[in-house]
């Protein structure tokens, strides 16, 4: 580095895809983190974090789309040929991490392993609305040995509509499928591409109806009959269980349908005290070419439409696999925070307010000796207030301009030789009255 | 990603330099965070948050040893000559970041900016002890127009101390100099190349005083007598303001000594009232070649006086210099999180107790009808109790299992046919009474 370049102005300007909030937006949104938390925790989830990086062939091991999104880290003065630091790239999810650190802790952990998770994770995408290149992740799972409990299908999505009604997003509804719904119905119709025809299904809102019969029938040779039942499939959505019985009523017979049926009766059933319209079962719903295996689940904020998915998740029973011998089945769901917390500032529907989380701003004015403000700041700040003394030895004007433009609730003028008592000013009224150190309450 | 691939099992290991922790020690890591965010905004520091990345530009303007290692993004998938990722590093300190989001908002912050930030960091070094690639910083800034109050000075080291003592992490010192005594030192004392033999005396604990002296004499052609009042500044140490008069003793002139005399005289007079021995006027730090202007700190753990600087800021004149016009200068101190509590955890100092954050589990036995346990969970939840039911239909002495390792306090057993009133098991006594589920209590 050049003296020469050091004394240049490099101007600085926004990244794209990646997120950055002024004061006042970032108090908001530590308090959208701690009510998610307390959300989780109160179903007893614990927190994990892992590293921000996996070794690449950790990241790959399950295969699918992310890979070409993965950002690798190479140091900005590695050597020709330095292996060690390109081995490693930054996590695109929190599942693939999670699949990792259960297989690698599976020793040190009681199971069901209930965990929460948030983080940020890395995608090398086009920004677009709603697509960030670093985002906030909030993830729960369960992961058991062997088997994982049903009644964990449905609180999962029972728990990330509470948290989302918490944060007073409008109105979500969660539209629930299950995988051996679509496999077992598709097997049961004959069809031997299930996979191939599950993927262009699952292009029903890019494509439309007339592009997913055209892909069904001319890519993949299926008779057009058949691939109009599975449109017609694609077309049950249910507020309830009788979902199934239209399903039965195509007659397709498969174990794996029945088998998916049940299980999706199930979960619905048990959500059947949740406010009406916030859960649907949408035979639309198949989460792409993921490793779900039964549940699968995508909320979508009904108030905007169009706006991608804003939680996603399912069941999946051979993810941990990649990683360990063991059986270790798993359910969960992650919550894009950032792409719901930025559209409700786009939409200004979050409230702001103060720039800092002061409760008290004590004034320090010429005549009050300095030992008495900060004797003061201290008292208050030991009764549990946020208290910040106002350093710089400027007008009362300037002192009361800083405390209003921050948004500071409350000034204290401490008692001096003029004024022998405590007075407190209400910056929101204005008024201004004597007021105890020891008892005083906002 | 070939399907051959998929099925392959990819045996995960831990990566050298990045933690990672079992969630016992997680929840404690939490509480951490927790108590320092509550230190910060007991002063009234509001929070901010900054990408991870920064552009490469951004992060080498400021010159100096970081340089080399910082990490920067490349996509895995990057088609030849792409540009666009590469231009993206993964930040190594919150500092720079501070600077360039002040140069970049200064119009819609309020002065003084006070603010912490409580974030990742990476850097690309060996992993030794103390020295992670990714790490968990806490940092503290003030950046004002034009001048900063000098009461932050003070005010900084003062709020690292006490919160670090909220810790509980052992006796800390914070170790406080100004670089205008050094600079103003070695000027008065005829010495042309400052800034080199600042260097070689900052290196004292690596090299010892006879490594210096033959630094500065064979190195920089400095005289011996001169070399040796160097050496000799660098041995003061005073826990109050009387390193001044030492100081002086030399006998030399110069006013930008005498200003950091002041300077760090001020400091020392604002900390009187901190507990003897956690703050000392220490000449022989110099903050190596840092962007510091004035005041300069490094706090060690005073237990451990081997292990590295636990937090090290100062005051600058002209970080944000670097990405604006305007005159912002600032003072601050960053925290080593990850340094300090991975040392606790290691020293066995941490006190590890539950796995989960679980007040109380609603056990689920045949005869209670399972709208019962879910109303019971939901009730205690509603109470503000962290709940869980147990959902797998397993034998009592697997769900009293289950609650005893993950050290859930209380097990809750709902009414049934056969126990007609609630009753909650203590699971540290053992004892188990009735209890009613609006008043019960721990």
């Amino acid at each position: 580095m050049s003296n020469k370049n050091k004394n240049k102005i490099f101007k600085p300007r926004p990244i794209s895809g990646f997120l950055e909030w002024l004061p006042e937006v970032r108090l908001v949104e530590l308090q959208w983190l701690d009510e998610i938390r307390d959300a989780f925790e109160s179903y007893g989830f614990g927190s994990i974090e892992t590293p921000s990086v996996e070794e690449v062939e950790v990241l790959v091991a399950k295969g699918g789309d992310a890979d070409k999104e993965i950002y690798a880290l190479r140091r900005l003065a590695a050597e020709p040929g330095e292996e060690d630091s390109s081995r490693l790239a930054l996590h695109y999810d929190l599942t693939v991490p999670l699949a990792r650190y259960v297989a690698q802790h599976a020793g040190d952990l009681v199971f069901p392993f209930k965990r929460y998770q948030m983080q940020r994770c890395w995608r090398g995408e086009r920004p677009q609305e709603g697509r960030l290149r670093e985002f906030m992740q909030c993830d729960i799972d369960v992961i058991d040995m062997d088997e994982v409990s049903m009644h964990f299908d449905a609180e999962i999505p029972a728990i990330t509509l509470e948290m989302l009604h918490r944060l007073d997003v409008g109105p979500v509804c969660m539209h629930i499928n299950n995988r051996k719904i679509l496999q077992g119905f598709y097997e049961g119709l004959g069809i031997e591409d299930i996979v191939g025809a599950i993927r262009i299904a699952d292009k029903m809102d890019k494509i439309g109806v007339e592009g997913v019969l055209d892909g069904l029938v001319e890519d993949l040779g299926i008779e057009e009959d058949i691939a109009q039942k599975c449109v017609d499939l694609a077309a049950i959505k249910t507020n309830d269980e009788t979902f199934a019985a239209q399903v039965r009523a195509f007659g397709v017979e498969n174990d794996m349908l029945e088998a998916g049926l049940e299980e999706l009766m199930f979960v619905m059933l048990e959500l059947a005290h949740l406010e009406k319209g916030s859960v649907m079962a949408d035979m639309s719903i198949a989460r792409g070419f993921d490793y779900y295996t039964g549940t699968v689940y995508e909320g979508k904020l009904v108030d905007y439409p169009d706006f991608p998915t804003i939680c996603a998740g399912g069941r999946y029973d051979n993810l941990v696999g990649s990683y360990s011998n063991k059986k270790l089945p798993g359910v969960g769901i992650s919550i894009g925070f950032s792409r719901i917390f930025s559209k409700m500032i786009k939409e200004g529907r979050v409230k702001i307010g103060a720039k800092c989380p002061t409760h008290l701003m004590v004034a320090c004015l010429p005549g009050t000796p300095r030992c008495e403000v900060s004797g003061t700041a201290r008292a208050l700040r030991d009764r549990g207030f946020k208290v910040e003394m106002y350093h710089e030895e400027k007008s009362l004007k300037a002192q009361m301009k800083y405390a209003s433009r921050k948004g500071i609730p409350f000034v204290w003028f401490p008692a001096n030789s003029e004024q022998p008592k405590h007075e407190v000013k209400d910056m929101d009224t204005g008024e201004q009255v004597v007021a105890d150190l020891a008892t005083w309450l906002p």
